[in-house]
């Protein structure tokens, strides 16, 4: 039989595409759910996902308000019901009202609702001291990831030598490297700081910089703050540098802002990366290209399933920025009940309201609750010898450290395995624990790391944290003896 | 000052990409309406947008048992009210209990939620009278835009004169022809036969390809039935000799039959390909590569907004299809909201079920109402000397001829516009009224038409109808003499 589509002549940069997050050892994770539903015996009577940021699917209740709104949205017959708050029948006719026959059913606008564009700007602007923010430089997406893809996409150009690079920190979150890769465009990997809670360092931007230019054209750089996998929070001083080194090197810089509200170390607060090129002067604020992420996915709603987001473009080209809104046209328009979500997230209900105050409660206790997971985590990892951890300041993730032995490491190239996957592999068979090794974000040459979501819930987490201290100890002292 | 990203040096492919139907005239259409809205005189009060799919931004309402389960699993604390019908809570537990944490704030699987596939495939066995259909091979989708954009990507290949190319229709939907540009692939374009209600012959196939081996490497048929813009519904002959064409050129079918549920002239019935490949027998159903894709924003639900879809692969290389898994991943999954809306529309209102009476009754007035206006449009135009018009036996578009004298084409050229592009300018801003020229769906040279959708209410139609009969005849009488 003839094969008209095969691995041979499909489109070779699908084929060079990774995503670990929801790679081998999700679909083993997957299976084995199955084989324990069907009655196989296993060691442990369920999988714990802590592979991804998925909050709800991990306990976390969704935000009142956002879902009556979205209700009042989807079945405006409700609005009529005394039992939804005024608060929430107002915003859902506000929204209402901006759709076309005030349905969320209607296509939108291609670069979002004007009224949802309003409001993130307006959030912007409050968020970062008054600097004005244009609705017209907003364009809403399908997540955050929709965005990062599209301005990628605008980017890439050349070939051979010509060929635009994009630098992206290694460890990363591999949408970066899997889009890169798809793109056909040359990743130039810069390395965070272990040793330094995982601090971005100039001088690392230049080696790497440098390095590239031998053989690709670097144009983009981007940034990922608060980080993901590894959870650091970074100082304005190192966002002024950054942007410097972009202004000097010509980069267009793209900041991936999705975790802005999950800040949990003493300390450390978020700076948008707008607010600190606005604060530096003009000669900056107007020269420097930039695109900055935000989603509905992490904060506190962790609204994952809705693939809201959006991104705001300074100092674009204005054909450039003609050329972007015709393409995210062809796509008609990003999920319009994400849209809708978006639109409560940034003009969430004000003190005078009927929502504010169980607004706020459940908001604080999903970050206090993370607070206190991201401060356990470090504590109790770091107790364990052969694991190191830095503190976990923001975002959802831990990105420990693990000290493999030779034997194990000659163990896992015996069963054709990268280590840390070998060693996540094993965690998951064993103790029905989904982590994503390292290797699936990129780590220093010869290290070892995996990463872990804090969001199960204290008391699942604490057991978590354990199992997997007691089988780190089995794996490196007892497994290859 | 120095701009990284400019026309010059962006991705050249990114500039290829047009979409028409929402292109330069619908944005002089958004800023008409903003100046109807500050004051400004004009001959119309309102712009009317016939240039779009979207039912309900033209008045149509909501199916009621859908958006009472989309409220259910939004805010499920509905489910205690009795005002909500039981068929409408059962259909929202068993949703939200296949989500994590059984809310469509989580993350689904990237294939989409099993339950949903399985629906969908139990749906198509039922549509195809009992061929079976295995959930494995269903992938949702972010509207049907998603996956057919998914396909094409994974097709795409080699350089050159070994270029992939795709046959497309012309007229196309442009999305197709957007899609090719964007991933730097071959259009290979054959013809609709306008003199016989824009049928397809297998001849032109032939001709086309054959001309296309000359320069790239065709793999692709992509085939729209029913057809958008040309509303045509293929005869089972019809395809049944596409399939045969397919298999003897070793072309990968894509069937586009997002509007499978609007047939409305007499004697004719959708025939999905799937169906008439299995009853080919064997030698075809075992071979051909096909894949088929099916949206929530047509028929007679027309939810747009929720972005709902889905694809169905059909012999497709099982290294493939790892690799097609792989590369939904990335983008982590379609919105649930959206799959939660297709789940109803494969899974409705059941003769036994309380919800079914005013389903049912809200279903076929939407679908009989689309029949008669498909009826009144061809009726309407036929009536126009220049216009001639094909009937509208599915879809919701009329695409009709129109004849431009000599100096209507002298002086669009002289405007810089193509002569059907000035034509429909000039009716938005004398009448109000939003169409897109034919120039941006393909035409043969030196014929012109417009897309109009059949989407208006009813009266509301009418005068669209008489208004652009009576521009008609004033532009090709008057305008230019």
């Amino acid at each position: 039989m003839f094969q008209v589509l095969t691995l041979d002549n499909m489109n070779p940069n699908v084929k060079r595409v990774e995503y670990a997050v929801r790679g081998p050892i999700v679909q083993r994770a997957v299976q084995i759910e199955k084989e324990l539903k069907e009655g196989v015996k296993k060691p442990f009577s369920e999988v714990i996902k802590a592979n991804i940021g998925d909050a709800h699917a991990m306990g976390q209740k969704p935000i009142t308000f956002l879902r009556q709104v979205l209700a009042l949205c989807s079945y405006p017959e409700l609005l009529e019901d005394n039992k939804f708050p005024e608060d929430a029948k107002k915003r859902a006719k506000r929204i209402l009202q901006a759709c076309g026959g005030h349905s969320i059913g209607a296509y939108s606008a291609s670069q979002g609702i004007e009224c949802v564009r309003q409001d993130v700007a307006r959030y912007i602007e409050k968020r970062d001291g008054g600097i004005s923010s244009n609705p017209d430089n907003i364009y809403l997406s399908t997540g955050a990831s929709d965005a990062i893809v599209t301005m990628l996409k605008l980017l890439v150009c050349g070939e051979g030598r010509d060929r635009t690079g994009v630098m992206i920190s290694i460890p990363q979150y591999p949408l970066y490297s899997a889009a890169l890769a798809d793109l056909g465009a040359v990743q130039v990997s810069y390395y965070l700081d272990e040793d330094k809670c995982w601090s971005l360092d100039v001088a690392e931007l230049r080696r790497s910089l440098n390095a590239a230019r031998q053989h690709c054209n670097p144009r983009v750089l981007c940034i990922i703050n608060p980080g993901n996998p590894t959870g650091q929070v970074q100082s304005r001083q190192c966002i002024e540098d950054v942007i410097r080194f972009a202004k000097e090197e010509h980069l267009f810089l793209m900041a991936d802002e999705v975790y802005q509200d999950n800040v949990y170390a003493e300390g450390c607060k978020f700076h948008s990366f707008k607010k600190v090129l606005f604060e530096m002067g003009p000669e900056y604020s107007s020269t420097v290209e930039m695109a900055s992420f935000h989603s509905t996915s992490k904060c506190y709603m962790g609204e994952c399933g809705f693939r809201g987001g959006y991104m705001e473009i300074i100092n674009m080209d204005p054909e450039v920025k003609a050329q972007l809104t015709k393409l995210v046209s062809v796509r008609l328009c990003p999920p319009v009940p994400g849209q809708a979500l978006l639109d409560l997230v940034v003009n969430p209900p004000q003190p005078d309201e009927p929502s504010y105050t169980t607004f706020m409660k459940e908001r604080t206790v999903v970050l206090a609750d993370l607070a206190e997971k991201a401060r356990l985590t470090e504590q109790i990892f770091n107790k364990v010898p052969g694991i190191t951890c830095n503190p976990v300041q923001g975002a959802m993730y831990t990105f420990p450290r693990i000290t493999l032995s030779q034997k194990a490491i000659d163990k896992a190239k015996e069963e054709g395995q990268v280590p840390d996957m070998f060693y996540c592999m094993k965690l998951l068979e064993e103790e029905g624990i989904c982590l994503v090794p390292g290797s699936g974000f990129g780590q220093r040459e010869g290290t070892f790391h995996f990463r872990m979501t804090i969001l199960p819930p204290t008391e699942k987490l604490k057991v978590v944290l354990h199992k997997i201290s007691e089988f780190h100890l089995r794996f490196t002292q007892d497994a290859f003896v």
